[in-house]
């Protein structure tokens, strides 16, 4: 890649990091491109030189989001190792990806409503399959006896719904570490709340 | 109380529950009077003897659940039983007032958002105090090495967090029973995912 292309896509890139942080503080719709030229600092007409409106950027947040659960999904299906190991890698993953790319995962989160056509079809169908694959390894975890023997769906949609509020919650200024955040979810659900 | 008292006080919780429908369905916004008058099947003039606004359906819905929580969790907490006993006890009852009240519920969770003033205040305040009376449950527990040492809010907020997904998932023809539901959900959260 040329010097050149790196800048453009370095700037590229802060536009929509700025874009993610904006969407979650005013909401997708509270946000104009002025407002988001604005605070990337450049004027609207050069900016539309790196993205061309408000859906693309949006389009661009949700499916980098989605292709990072997937790939790491995909490698850790590939890795040796146990069900639970692989379980609990997916659980950290989850409360990493909130930690460092906070805005990011929320817009993926909520305002993926606001994608239309083929490309929120496209996302909708890569969120279920995400989460046929998740259920899938969970599956095979009980049959191995690994996993308690519980419906599947309901084990899922606790483990994705159990980690939803790390993304409210988590603030770098919080009286814990991100790794002592990571364990303390994935003792609970992992090993239950008892003792 | 008198037999037509009777009969006003049924009409109203009707109007509420038929409205709490319509929000969860709708949208707090996208609902009118006149959807409602018509979902209830009264004349909109017949329905404020009734109720005077949307804003006080809204409230009347969302104390209502509210106090619900609070009355259990104040009868749990006043029961003789170890802290995984109440524990248990109160994620079983955020499983079933889903349930058996999920439009109600989703109401509560999602569109207290529109509530103003007091009447918000009053609501927060409530939740926040709801959420420390459970924290302290937690709290005790750890204490007398009942459950798993781990941050209080951390534990606090994933089990919250972690049935929030029934709402959107439970109707009554889904394949599993809503006590096998409660047990499963229970059973994961505080003896684990692993076996």
């Amino acid at each position: 890649m040329s010097d050149l292309s790196v800048v453009k896509k370095n700037r590229r890139q802060h536009i929509l990091d700025e874009a993610a942080r904006l969407f979650k503080e005013k909401g997708f719709g509270g946000t104009s491109m002025r407002d988001l030229a604005e605070q990337v600092g450049m004027e609207a007409a050069s900016m539309y030189n790196h993205i061309r409106s408000k859906d693309e950027i949006l389009e661009q947040i949700c499916f980098q989001v989605a292709d990072q659960y997937i790939a790491h999904l995909t490698e850790i299906e590939q890795q040796p190792g146990t069900y639970v190991e692989k379980i609990r890698a997916l659980l950290r993953l989850h409360v990493r990806l909130v930690i460092e790319q906070g805005d990011a995962v929320a817009v993926a989160n909520h305002d993926w409503k606001y994608l239309t056509g083929e490309k929120r079809a496209t996302f909708l169908e890569a969120r279920r399959l995400y989460e046929r694959r998740l259920a899938a390894l969970i599956e095979e975890g009980m049959a191995q006896g690994e996993l308690q023997p519980l419906h599947v769906s309901v084990a899922l949609f606790t483990l994705l719904s159990a980690v939803r509020w790390v993304e409210l919650w988590y603030r770098p200024e919080r009286d814990i570490s991100p790794e002592a955040l990571e364990d303390d979810i994935v003792t609970l659900l992992m090993k239950g709340l008892e003792k």
